[in-house]
This record gives structure tokens, sequence and C-alpha cells, in this order.
């Protein structure tokens, strides 16, 4: 009996303690490029006004608020701030896996984990050798060398990489220029993957795998999507799970949302909130496989900085924020102005009118019609009282600057205009077109995921997870 | 010893069981009106730059991102956001302690506290019958109702209030006038003090405290105070805490920097951080008596909602901000207008140049001196550069724009024109002059501040803490 207690208590001493020392087979890292907590909110309050809830990467338990800044700015760039996310160093704008007096190669956690026999994915929506995702395998003192990082990317040797493709993947005004980077991929040993039928046939066993959904850019804006000819983000990630899962050491996956980057430079909310939904869906993707293994899990989300000076209220709204008034929106700004662009080219005498259409589709505007009521209510208002206003109808004003911008000779003015009066029309605020010095909110469960919470630095998350490695 | 190991084990299970009911004896809520993570953080940043380190407000360890919205609108009040922190239920924008129908009373923690024996305290940097403070005490349909308002201050049979003034003290206009609210406050046995002298001569065992710092204002704004004739919100905590700290029971206590909100609402951002730190001072004694008391206090930072869509970024300054820059304004944008308009008074036929070295004093500003060197430059800029300009001399755009509000009738447009420009040189955005929908961060440290983590709503604050009392 003396025993048996003795028993009893030791097991339960040893498991307190050993309990933290539990470290997690599956880590993931999700990273919303130009992702505060404005990004964050105005597609949440979005979510939950269609009905859909709060979003998942909002629903993880540990919250850090975290600093964003690089080596010699209060405001980062990509570059600098995935440096001190993947290797736990400030380092200068621009470089890359390099320390800031660009004498030192930096380590990442991702080659950390390799080193510790982890299996690595790499999957992003925009280019696979853009900032964010290179900074965990590249060592370059400058981002813009798009070639090189890309020779990186086959010697990191990790073994899933997925999303955009290689940008300047066949540069041949690159000094180290020694062919197509897909070709010496190929010939490296990965398997080379363009189409979404490909990527879903994969199966593991199939080895290393360099899979790319546009064959030199960005994954479209998820607001842009017409069909499912390019795989999603969130298939990405559902793809790379099952391909490194059988890892016998787990793995390290790396996921990032970085188009809400753009449409944040871009200052396009709607655009920007839908990229933020998708990011959140292949979230989801690792939720659903972190119910499965449950006790070897870690799930963190993080951004790197906050872009546009995105804020949740506008001078013109007042006590209010109105965010379903962008459910209206149906395509980027940046779409919006391509397919004006060719409407004109088409015809060039084209007409305001012509493209009020396009407007309206684009944008959910509606252009006031001359109902029998509202011509009483012009006669007469007080006795024509006119029933709520439909917000989306474009007042005389809006009409005004959008007829203005339409006679500018670039179409980027009809553009920009539009998506002015609807972040007008919502209550979004905007206060750059660069990033900006907001810390961004880092949230996970899981394994581990109690040492993410309290104010961090954005190098913490490299010291943390390395420790956890 | 089979016993011997029971006990042990017992011991063990009870102590790991038990950890989770004690509550603490001393609670504090700090609340900063219209202040936000960008508010704390531009704060946090300026604190750093002149050497004295992160905030007190930062650097509790718990984090939860909090939601401030009201029941009828993503952007809250400060009565609605009151009532929610301090009743646990959503109502409508400018509804005090009532339910959004207007039907319920609801009952406060600081009430709850109250009943269950602890001795409660309310500081304020603005008028102690304000909104934020009001929530804790007042149950009224509108936050205008002043005077009822006080009323309800005096019924509500609290220990210790303190801060700025009564608003509206003696308001004859009032339906339920019947006399001076100080004068009732002493009739119903409150010691009320008016003077530094006097509050810092109070002595536990002086009974019910009303101590005001300026009658029937807010305390002058941290920036402005040129002597220590009015009591800090520093001081008033720490007189508050000595007062209170001999019930049996312990203290609830609700410090407020109200006026973080107003410079919000100004877009203000040197006198916005100011205030931020003078509310981190207050915080700071919290943190001191929590030093001796461990085991027994529970401190919770929060805010009710953000101000201004303050972002850290501007699109002037690109990937750049330069809190630094905001070092050398000395005084409000209100106050410069004050000064402004007694000059202008004083002297009708005032020039601009009269009103340069109150723009420079006020504002950090420097008008250009021609040296030599610069007239050298002038000449010939490619023989002479010049060597790095002083950001804070103002460029010749900046003068004109300065001189052309100089010419406004209003004296308010040089002091909006001169704020403008310095945000614009320190990367501080705005995008608007009320209220926005951004979630504020929550921060805490001590007894139970762990269910103070992850995602929750201004609600939860309430619910949470009636949970402990």
């Amino acid at each position: 009996m003396k025993r048996f207690f003795v028993f009893l208590f030791v097991l339960f001493a040893v498991g307190l303690v050993s309990a933290g020392d539990v470290k997690p087979k599956y880590v993931f890292l999700f990273i919303g490029d130009g992702m505060s907590t404005p990004q964050r909110m105005i597609a949440d309050e979005f979510s939950r006004s269609i009905g859909n809830g709060q979003l998942a990467i909002n629903s993880l338990p540990c919250h850090a608020t975290t600093r964003t800044r690089s080596s010699n700015s209060l405001v980062t760039d990509s570059a600098a701030a995935a440096t001190a996310i993947a290797c736990g160093e400030r380092t200068i704008n621009g470089r890359l896996g390099i320390s800031a007096d660009g004498k030192r190669k930096l380590v990442s956690l991702a080659e950390v984990a390799r080193d510790k026999g982890k299996k690595i994915g790499i999957i992003t929506s925009v280019t696979i050798n853009h900032a964010t995702p290179a900074g965990f395998y590249a060592h370059r003192k400058s981002r813009s060398e798009m070639y090189a990082i890309g020779l990186d990317l086959i010697a990191s040797k990790f073994d899933f990489f997925g999303g955009g493709g290689v940008a300047k993947y066949d540069d041949r005004k690159s000094p180290l220029y020694k062919g197509s980077i897909y070709d010496l991929a190929a010939k490296a040993g990965y398997k080379v993957i363009g189409t979404r039928q490909e990527l879903l046939a994969l199966k593991p066993g199939d080895g290393k795998v360099l899979a790319y959904g546009v064959k030199s850019t960005i994954l479209p804006f998820a607001i842009d999507r017409r069909d499912d000819s390019i795989p999603t983000l969130a298939e990405f990630t559902a793809k790379g799970i099952e391909m490194l899962q059988d890892s016998p050491n787990g793995f390290f996956m790396m996921v990032e949302g970085g188009a809400i980057d753009y449409a944040g430079h871009a200052n396009d909310a709607g655009t920007n909130l839908r990229e933020v939904l998708a990011f959140d869906d292949a979230v989801k993707v690792a939720l659903k496989f972190a119910e499965k293994h449950p006790d070897e899990t870690l799930i963190v989300v993080t951004g790197d900085h906050e872009t546009g000076g995105m804020t949740m209220g506008f001078a013109g709204t007042g006590y209010s924020m109105y965010v379903d008034r962008l459910k209206g929106q149906t395509r980027s700004a940046a779409n919006f102005i391509k397919l004006f662009k060719e409407m004109r080219k088409s015809d060039p005498k084209l007409k305001f009118d012509d493209v009020k259409k396009l407007l309206c589709e684009s944008f959910g505007f509606k252009f006031e019609v001359k109902t029998p009521e509202i011509l009483a209510h012009e006669k007469n208002p007080k006795k024509y009282p006119l029933k709520d206003r439909d917000p989306m109808i474009l007042t005389a004003a809006e009409v005004s600057q959008l007829e203005a911008a339409f006679k500018d000779k670039k179409e980027t003015a009809l553009g920009v205009t539009a998506k002015k009066i609807l972040a007008a029309k919502a209550g979004v605020g905007w206060t750059s077109g660069a990033h900006t010095g907001l810390p961004v909110l880092t949230t996970s469960q899981g394994v581990k995921s109690e040492i993410f919470t309290g104010f961090i630095d954005n190098t913490d998350i490299a010291v943390k997870m390395k420790s956890i490695f």
C-alpha cells in the first residue's frame, strides 16, 4: 500500500514536471502579411455580419501583443519582419536572413526544425520567393534578389513549397543565373507541379514538392476568383499536411496570407478582408488536423506588420461603422481597373453611363432611379417623406466624384475613387499606402501555446519556436 | 510512512484545487478612455525613445483582445462602454447602467463589491460624473443628466471619489435639483475636499471622501501642468489606496485615464501620449501596492474604446515613424489656441511673426534661420551640400500653411494646422474625430488574472470581476 502511494505521488509529480516538457510534433506558423488587429477585426465583423461568426484565427485562446520594428525603423518591411520572425534577430529593412551589419548568416527556425528531422512546408498566397516565405530559407542582403532567393529555396531541401509561383524564375540578368529555377528544382529532385489537378493527385511518398498556382506571380485575390482552376491557400495547406504528416519527427509548416498586404497597400478594404477570410480558411484546415492530434500540435497565428494604417472608423460615419456595406464588392479595385481599361480600349468613345453597370457590379453601388416615390418626395419632402434611403445609393456628390475620375486619362483614377467612396460608406479609414508601426496580434493554441502570451517582440517567435524544436 | 504519503498526496491535490479558488482581496480596474493599442504603443515607443523603457500598462503578463461594441453600434460611446464594462450587459450609446430597452436597472461590479463588504474607490482625470466613472454607480437613461448622475454618486455610498470635479454640480435646471451636489454630499457624510493640501492631509479613518481637483471640470492635461497645485491621477490613486486599504474585506478601485479620449477627439498626438503616461503613473502606484500584497491583488488595465482612428504611420513618412518628434510639444493644441486668442485680443494687429515663438515653444517647431551654410547651399547645392536637416525645421510649404491658418479669424485654425503638421512629421495618422470600432487591449496581473486572456467582450470584464467578488 505504501508503495502504491509512493508510486502515485511520483507519477503525479513527474506528470506535472514533464507536462512542461512535452513538445509539439506538428507545428504551424500562420503569418498574415500586413495583418494586424484592424485587418483581423474588420474581417471578423464582416464574417459575423453575414452570419458566419467569429474567425478561426481569433478563436485561439492564447494572445500576445507583438512588436514588429526592424533594426533601423519602427516601421518594418516584410523582409526584416520575416527575418525577425524566422531567425530571431532584427535586421535592417530589405534584408533576408542576414544580420543588420550584413556580415552574419542567420539560422531560421525552419532550418533548425529540418536539422532536427522534421519535414518542412512553406506555403504562401504570393510568390514563393517573396520576402515572408524567403525569410525561412533564404540568406540574401536584399529581398530583391529574387532569382538568388529561388536558388536558396532549392538549397534549403525543404519538403513542400506551395502557393504562388517563383518570381523571376528565369532571370538571365542575375549574376548567378544557371537556368530556370523550376528546371533546377526538378534536377535537385523536386516534383514540380503547376496545376490544381496535379496538386490534388499528389500522394504521400511522392517526395519533395514545389507546387505553384501561377507560374511567376501571386495567386489571384480571393475576391477575384471566378472558378477553381487554381488551388486556394487552404487547398495548398491541406495538401501540405497530407504530404508531410508521415514524418516520424513531425513537421513545421509556415503558411502566409501574403496578399492581405497587397490589398492593404492598395487601401482596398473589401479585397483585404476577403484575403483574411481565405487565410482563415487555411487556418481552419490546420485546426481540423489539430482536432485529430490535440496532444501533438501547436498552431500560432501572427502577422508581420500592419499595412495601410487601416482603422475601424472614419470621419464621415461618426459613431458608426458598417462593414456589411463591403458585402457588395465583388472584385478588387485592381481588377475593376483592368476591366475598365479593356472597355475603354475597345471603345475609345466610352461614356460614363457605359461603366455604371461595372461600377455597380464591382462595388455594390446603386445609382438612384427616379421612382414616383422619389419624384414626389423631391416636389414635397414634408408631405412625402422617403423611407430609409439605401446607403449604397450614390449621393449626387459621389456621382460627381466618379464622373470627374472617369474623365481622367488614367483608368486608375476611377478605381481609386470608387474604393475611397466605398471605404467611406463602410467607415473604414486608411492613413498610409505603406506599412505602419502598429503591433500585431499573435494568437495560438495547442502544445506550448502558453509561451506565446503577453507582450512579445517578433523575434521572440523564432526564439520560442527554436526552443521547442 | 503510508500516512505521510497519503497526507502529502492529499495536500498536493488539495493545494492544486484550492489554488483555483483563491480570490483577490484588492482589485484594481484601470480604464484608459479612448485608449486602444495605438494609444498604448505610441506612448510606449515615446517612453522608450526618451530612455524610460516600456510602460507599466504594457508590462502586465496576461493579454486579452477586447471587443467594445455597444448594443446598437460597432462603435460605442463611453456611456454604453462603461455600462458594458461595469455591469456586464450591452446597452445603446448614451445610456448608463440601464438596459438597452430602457426598462431594467443594471447592477455594476462596484455595487456587487460594495454589497460584499469591500470598500470602493472611483477615480478619474475627467469629471467624476462623466460617463466612464458614472457607469460604476449611476443608472440613467442618458449620460447627459449630469446633475442626476451626481445624485447617484452620493446614493452609491462608495468610499472614495477623486479626480476632476462634479460637472453641473449646481444645475438648477435639473428637475431633480435640491442643492449643490457638493453640499448634498457633505450632508450625506462625505468629507468634501477641494485642494491638494487637503487631499494629502487625509488619513485613514477620515470616512468617505469626495475629492475634486477642479470644481466643475476635468484635471488639467498632463502636458499643460506647470505646477503641482492640483493633484495628479497618480496622487489621487495613492491617496485612494491609503484610505481604502484598512478595509477587512479589501477594496475595489476603478481609475480612469479619461482625458486620453479628449486628446483623441482633438487628434492631438503629443497631448494624447502624455495622458497615457500620466495614466501609466497611476498604474505604477497600484503595482507598487501589489508588490507588498502579491497574493491578494489583481490589477486589470483596459480601455473603453479607441478614439480618433489613431495609427502608427502616415502617408508622408512612408516606412518610418518618429514618435520622438513629439518630444518638443510642450502644451496641448487647445492650450496653444487659448494663448493665441489672448495674444490677439490684447493686440488686434498681431502679425504672424509675433506668434512664431509661441508656435516653436508649443510644438517644437523651428523656423529656418538663414545661416551662411544654408545660403551657400541655396546658391550652389552641389558644391555645398547641407548636413542632415533638422526635421523639426518647418518647410516652406508648412510655413505657408501656418501663415494661411493664422489669417483665419478663428484662432482654432492655427492650432489645428500646427498639430496636423506635427502629426505628419511624427508619422501619426488619424481618421476620425469620433471613436472607432477597434478592439482594445486588456492587460492584467495578479490573482485570477489568468481569466482575462484571449478574445473577450467588454461585458466579460464585469462578468469575470463579479465572479471574483
